[in-house]
């Protein structure tokens, strides 16, 4: 579909502005060497091509086809160019399934065609596709007016059409190569996940651009995204829809829903991924990329002939998380001998005077890069980058340091005209003329670094889970969780007070008591829960009442009996839940109870199974982890155990299959260090069934 | 200082790439209409003027003078200027104040000499300022190599003369006009609050783009904000050394401490100060205003002829708290008339169709505008806002929809050559390529919008306020405080426990105790307070366990008795507080009591004194306000009553002066609507003396 020799366009016309005009233009114009095939039932040229009446007319089979148009018409289209032998096709046609359920319903039929003769879609609903390599330009955008895709290694995959070219429109006039990009529309067949696998294996793409409404399946995006990083090609990636009203606007627009967006981002981390939330964004990501220099240890030397810039870069790189350590004392003292006034601590301001007197310049340079040891050098210039005077004097020394430290990626941030940018990025250096935006792709430059660099994963082994035929009971729910790996506060299934009294006097007291029924999944909601219980004769009350308050407040209920466990106190409390997500599955997530789940969302999500290693990387990049970790004068709580119980969770949710719809462990309460973590409670949901 | 008629150059030098030549040059070159009369000792002409020997030997008194000579000499030139009858000095010098004691000793020399003759001083350690109005350049700036201001009406105050001439340099790259620019240095005179009201009511100056390390002044800084928002002129302010690398390298760069950021943050809001983060927002932002339309109700109005960009800017206005309401029923029917497939809710996407039939586009526009109502109207073009064939047919209607609703504010997203965009600008578009940062600098003129409308604060009344000598006790410190309007816990100080007990029984059990002494200001430090006493025996009881916890634990402390109060259950507990900022004195905070405060610092702070309703809006922001407004199957609670205690305590520490050092009343018990709000404790610390 992206390198064919021949390609058919139904519904070609010869008015090159047209939608089934403009590919035949653009390829024309720019050379492609494959055979371009126009169907045209009322013309025997088409912008001087021979034309075709229909797809049974044509001479040969195309490698793809262009679908252009409308309605059941391009059903028909695809059915004939199925039986024909042609394997792809990209349908341009619109009012498919963003319109309405008679789209939706058209769409289907669609697809089945094209299933009948094993053929691949692109769209419906899409701008098509181009790949400058090979000047193939099945695409209608009006884009290549303002000219065409320049060298590069950059590629673009987008499920919208006029935004995927948008982007192609402003990296061109950044001066930046994009030279493929697909966009995927309603996606009926090829997804933006396959795309995404493609691009990460092509010769032509080592960085790519991904711009997604929703995401529709998981397979094949985590598989394209475990490609990538394998292949240490970074992804960008612009999902948008997060808001209540994207989310409306998104379906309306490629009929994608737009999903829990905290979930995506889980799982975009998993892989590395770094998301963009503008074009901005994305297109400065995408260009520090192109120099394949990913920092696995992303500390940043600054140097500045602007103080106040240093001082703003030092506030961005502490906000984005980018290391600054200071140059060693020695070092600092060397600057200092050169420029008495310099700051020579990290951001080195080598003040004005290194640019009047331009021979000091290189020894802040390399002093910076080799006693600092930086992953990333950041030199900000401002305007004397850009100087008639100055700056080529300054360029030799620039370029000398680079080519010393060519491990390190070198930034540069001046303001200049765009052939003296285009000089220094010969040079090996990127140019950003705000130094903000500089700090921002370094940030993402190591991001990918520590991705790439990452071990890979080791194989998690998912234990064969049996679940029960319906919804367990509390009891039976912690039982099977403590098989998986969740331990539980010690307790006891009780059918009896004096049964009652006896496990009481087993685990010590304070004791819990809870009433025991398949049918009461929230006891607390009709006071099935008591607490304190201090001795024997309050657990004997606390039975009596709960039987007479389950008789009374849930009339019906399966009654199972007390459950008596040991009443735990001043352990941090933490809930722990595993929830079915429509595209990526099993989701297991992690938060402080109380406050900092119901009013801050402060939680952590992460895709089923997880080793221990990722479930602290969670624990640990929770708001309130300073609770666990010793504040307000508590000891420091059992994080392993925490962590321990959390993947053994994600495991058994792995394990499990389609019918566990949601575990909640609330509260799981976690002891000081080496006292362990244990469940209070838990339910699990089933789906009915064998 | 920035419209002379005469300027002296002390240090001048014929070579015009020389710190004492260049403004010189500048100045000739620009056409400075004044007299500049450069000192030299050793030459007769500089730069073709002549020259004079010595301050003394001037044939004039100059209005301004620049001073670019080093170390003494500069004092001295200062000194001799000023017995000239001088009343103005430019001081380039730097190795003052920023480098160490000895550099600051110099400048209170410095400083001394100017003050003697009633002289005003811009730096030491400045870059000097620029007034392209008048071509005035006393400014050693590289910049003007690659151009001269253009005609505009932003004026940039800046601390760092680097940055301040890297963001002139920006902004001229980007077509903006900045005409006049002051950099202010080590401020050892005027400051950037000092500038800034200059700005708000020079002609030259709509927009301010300011600059800050560190504010060094409260009261001309809080004046100036307050003066141009009177004249709506929007403060568009960065201000760096937030972190704390930043905060050590501003002090290295213009001696500046770089203050609470909190407390900085809350002036700011407080006088609708837009606070930018990098030189792209501080432009985006100024370019923005530019066309002085401040939408009060800042609706936002979008039509895109990209799916895609409407669910990317639906995203961002919601992320920015940018109101995006649909258009009426009607309105989206009739577009749907136009254009089946058309998504007209808002963001309206038009498609290509309405660019492909031109006829189409401004009904979208003007139906969008005039039945949406918007404040602001964003329209998303791309690269078709740029095409050679579309954007011809397109312009007119843009310009003729802006003309009709000329009071909104029009924005256009669109990749367009230099030459175009400026085109749409004269049509009144602003024209931003990034979609996202044309949201941001809407949301800007929202803010600005919002600011300029309010009515001015009401003058509060601040009390009279006697404090004691030294610190007061806790029964002390809470009869003060509810003397100043915050209500405290039904309480008495019992001196036997006689007393203790019939004061439990007349507030009703359950009480709390806890021992009184002006010595002991952390009183659960030695286990000072007893709650949960149910009874008069543990009353009694607990009386005599705090007078003697007292004793062993506290030696020597003066001990005053034992205070009784009312245990009150239920309540959301609160952390109110007031504390001395070294800028901007007495600051009020309140936050949520617990995790909230210690480990979220979740607090919200203002400048004292505040009205009733300022403090409700600070207790609004708070991230955890859900608590106060029934999360959790709580009650509401009295946030009235918890406003009212804030806005007492804030005109309390207005009226008590510099010897109040800090007042912490924690908790504040916050009861069900209507019940109330008290003090359960109150330190109140005072510097010693009357």
């Amino acid at each position: 579909m992206v390198r064919p020799r021949s390609v058919a366009i139904i519904g070609a016309s010869d008015d090159a502005t047209r939608i089934g005009g403009r590919p035949i233009a653009y390829m024309q114009r720019q050379g492609f060497a494959g055979t371009i095939l126009p169907v045209n039932p009322n013309r025997a040229t088409v912008q001087g091509l021979p034309a075709f009446a229909a797809v049974t007319a044509l001479p040969q089979t195309p490698d793809v086809a262009i679908v252009a148009v409308p309605g059941e018409a391009a059903v028909q289209a695809v059915d004939d160019l199925g039986a024909k032998g042609c394997r792809a096709a990209i349908v341009f046609t619109a009012g498919f399934a963003e319109v309405d359920e008679a789209g939706q319903a058209m769409q289907d039929r669609l697809v089945a065609a094209a299933r009948k003769h094993r053929m691949r879609l692109l769209g419906p609903n899409c701008l098509g596709l181009f790949n400058a390599a090979v000047n193939f330009y099945p695409m209608f955008s009006l884009s290549f007016e303002q000219g065409w895709p320049l060298p590069g290694n950059i590629g673009i995959a987008s499920q919208s059409g006029a935004y995927g070219t948008h982007v192609f429109a402003v990296s061109r006039q950044r001066g930046i190569g994009t030279p493929v990009c697909v966009t995927t529309g309603n996606e009926s067949d090829v997804s933006l996940g396959e795309v995404i696998g493609w691009m990460a294996q092509a010769p032509e793409v080592e960085v790519i651009c991904a711009y997604a409404e929703g995401i529709r399946e998981s397979a094949r995006f985590t598989a394209a995204l475990d490609l990538a990083r394998r292949n240490r090609k970074p992804v960008v990636l612009m999902k948008v829809g997060r808001s209540e009203l994207g989310g409306h606007a998104a379906k309306s627009h490629t009929a994608s829903i737009a999903g829990d967006d905290t979930i995506t981002q889980a799982v975009l981390d998993e892989f590395g991924v770094v998301r963009a939330n503008t074009t901005e964004q994305m297109l400065d990501i995408a260009y520090a990329a192109t120099k394949r220099i990913y920092p696995v240890r992303n500390t940043m030397g600054v140097i500045t002939v602007s103080g106040g810039a240093g001082v703003l870069i030092s506030d961005a790189a502490e906000a984005m998380g980018v290391p600054m350590p200071p140059l060693p004392e020695a070092s600092q003292a060397h600057l200092k001998s050169l420029i008495s006034f310099c700051a020579p601590r990290n951001p080195v301001d080598c003040t004005a005077q290194a640019v009047n007197q331009t021979e000091l310049f290189p020894q802040f340079l390399e002093t910076t890069a080799e006693a600092g040891g930086y992953g990333s050098m950041l030199v900000f210039l401002t305007q004397t980058g850009g100087s008639t005077t100055m700056a080529p004097k300054l360029r030799p020394y620039l370029k000398q340091a680079r080519e010393t430290f060519a491990d390190r990626l070198w930034v540069l941030s001046a303001i200049a005209s765009a052939d003296k940018v285009k000089a220094y990025e010969e040079d090996g250096y990127l140019v950003f003329e705000d130094p903000t935006r500089a700090v921002a792709a370094i940030e993402a430059m190591g991001r990918f670094g520590a991705a790439f660099a990452a071990p890979p994963a080791e194989e998690i082994v998912v234990p064969d889970v049996t679940l029960p035929a319906t919804t367990p009971t509390e009891a039976e729910g912690k039982r099977i969780l403590a098989k998986a790996g969740v331990p539980a506060v010690p307790e006891k299934a009780c059918v009896s007070a004096d049964e009652a009294v006896a496990a009481a006097e087993s685990f010590g007291f304070p004791v819990v008591a809870k009433i025991l029924s398949p049918d009461i999944l929230h006891k607390s909601e009709i006071g099935g829960v008591i607490l304190d219980l201090a001795d024997a004769a309050s657990v004997r009350a606390a039975h009596a009442t709960l039987l007479q308050r389950a008789a009374e407040r849930a009339p019906g209920a399966r009654i199972e009996g007390v459950l008596i466990a040991k009443q735990i106190k001043g352990a941090v409390e933490m809930a722990l839940g595993v929830a079915r997500d429509p595209v990526f599955g099993p989701v297991a997530m992690v938060g402080l109870g109380g406050v900092f789940i119901e009013i801050l969302k402060d939680v952590s999500f992460r895709r089923c199974p997880f080793d221990e290693a990722e479930a602290e990387r969670m624990i640990r990049s929770l708001k309130g982890f300073p609770l666990l970790d010793g504040a307000r004068g508590r000891p420091k709580a059992d994080v392993k155990a925490l962590a321990g119980a959390l993947a053994a969770l994600s495991r058994f949710a792995a394990g499990a299959g389609e019918r566990l719809l949601s575990v909640d462990v609330n509260p799981l309460l976690v002891l000081p260090e080496g006292q362990g973590a244990f469940a209070a409670d838990a339910v699990i949901e089933v789906e009915e069934g064998q």
